[in-house]
């Protein structure tokens, strides 16, 4: 078993071990998302100003690191950042249907250029993605990452067809899993798949990296409610506005003495003193506490799932990441 | 040289050869488009109530028989349906993107469901084509398809951020090319790899392709434009209505007496009268003679480029094929 180090630093030095390889990434994606015509380039331009936190092509890294200590990173690279344009086009994707303002502190792709521009580029990156795992010449490379994109299709159409009902924690957490855990346990396979790990070890991985896709997401829907908007890059409450229920509220919504007050002050959010007044009511409820309390489990699960896994500081950089991943604030 | 047979029939019967692998590939996609939740399964059922011609799987397994004769059609079948998946994905987008009213006969699944589910549902399809292609244990194969729609969206994104500029014939033939002849190429092309054939052959079928989908895409915007909206199952001029100028549009605004007047009759070619109006003033200006010619001589060169293919059946189903496409009315 891995002891975990104290929690400190960002998300940025938790993937300090595999650093040289995340820049690779980087200059890969840039490569990759350069474009004869300059119309397109625009767009491809626009989609790099603003570089997310790097979540999952860091677990593909971290993930191909631990299965196998000093790996031939030559697939590696192309699979993380391919795991990364993936991201790049659900989010394109998700803030057209979200009718999102922002992503990453700027204006949604589809706001700076329009829906039909979006739509395409989402598409575009799709195939970008494949591009890259086609060369690795490792057909599971490709199934395992063609797999992740139809069970988050699947999770996000039943989402949007039964918009409106009251989800029960049962339905919350089917609805999390299909929208991030099963990603990320997928990150961290492809690491395995990529320096061919044993299967216990790729299975280990896989339950490690969805019990951190689990405690990202819990923690995600903690944030979207009770986090500084600046901080967070986007608007408050914003799942709640659309017709979102996550776990918070919806434990919120069974505890609170007025369930209504508490939903006039989420529609309100906007306000910083509506704000204030629906976290004070969450957290008065004890709901917030008890999300937190079960990402905190979820991260534990992750961590207790890397023993299979060879000691070394790759694992250690995980079981890291796994606590980290339930004190961001970001 | 294959000698092309009189052109009779329809689609479906230039596919005769290959018939029973063509039940095969709608059986496929049928077993691929089940879905565990009801909601979706809707969604899955809808995309296939107005099954489409099967050109692209067509092309692929006559594509694969005229390289290999009694090709292994284990690789075949499975690869026709993923190029159908594709076709289906970027169908469902286009009508988001185009507002398009009906698909096939039936409204477009963005009216019947709504624009979200319609995003998700391209991209459920794009993932669905992508593990039958990973399935086909054939990097190459997996390369191909992703570059095709790599293509087809910078193609379209470049005509989207193009918008209301007059295109010139080389701006348009730039445009079918990304947007038809490339995935017919690549069609023809993944048959050829499926059954590994030898590098002459794999590109004279890609040549093939290629210029079949160019003429496949000037008939196409012939019809747009003089079809019977009925037996067409869309509205007529849609691509003037929506300020994309097609080649018989150029060369007819280039040499009527009254542009303006052509165009009048074009914006409103819902009203029957008008739509017989400017159909006589293209076809008074030669305009439409000019486009028929053009593709005539891209399905000559399809027949011409079928040369290093073995002589056979499959060649020649080819062949016709190609003399088809220019003679359609649908």
């Amino acid at each position: 078993m891995s002891k975990p180090q104290p929690v400190t630093g960002d998300a940025m030095s938790l993937f300090g071990l595999v650093q040289p390889e995340l820049n690779a990434v980087d200059r890969l994606i840039r490569e990759v998302l350069t474009e004869e015509d300059p119309m397109v380039q625009r767009v491809a331009d626009y989609l790099q100003q603003a570089p997310g936190k790097r979540v999952r092509p860091g677990l593909v890294l971290l993930g191909g690191h631990a299965a196998r200590p000093k790996p031939e990173t030559g697939r590696l690279v192309p699979i993380a950042a391919a795991v990364e344009l993936i991201h790049l086009a659900t989010l394109v994707h998700d803030d057209i249907i979200d009718r999102a303002e922002t992503r990453r502190g700027q204006p949604a792709l589809y706001r700076a250029f329009n829906e039909q521009v979006a739509v395409l580029t989402g598409d575009f990156l799709f195939a970008r993605a494949f591009q890259l795992l086609a060369g690795t010449g490792h057909p599971e490379v490709v199934a395992a990452a063609a797999d992740v994109v139809h069970t988050m299709c699947v999770g996000e159409i039943r989402q949007n067809l039964d918009h409106g009902r009251v989800a029960t924690e049962a339905e919350y957490l089917r609805r999390i899993d299909a929208k991030t855990a099963q990603f990320l346990a997928t990150s961290c396979r492809l690491g395995a798949l990529a320096v061919d790990a044993p299967p216990a070890v790729r299975e280990a991985l896989t339950t490690y990296g969805w019990h951190v896709g689990m405690a990202y997401q819990l923690v995600d829907d903690l944030l979207d409610v009770v986090a500084d908007p600046v901080r967070l890059g986007k608007a408050v409450a914003a799942d709640f506005q659309q017709g979102v229920i996550t776990l918070p509220v919806l434990y919120g919504l069974e505890r609170v003495p007025e369930p209504a007050a508490l939903a006039q002050a989420l529609a309100e959010a906007q306000d910083p003193r509506r704000h204030a007044e629906a976290v004070r009511l969450l957290e008065q409820s004890g709901a917030l506490d008890d999300v937190r309390a079960l990402a905190e489990r979820m991260a534990a699960e992750a961590v207790a799932a890397l023993e299979p896994v060879p000691a070394g500081p790759a694992r250690e950089a995980l079981a890291v990441l796994a606590r980290f991943v339930v004190v961001r604030d970001f």
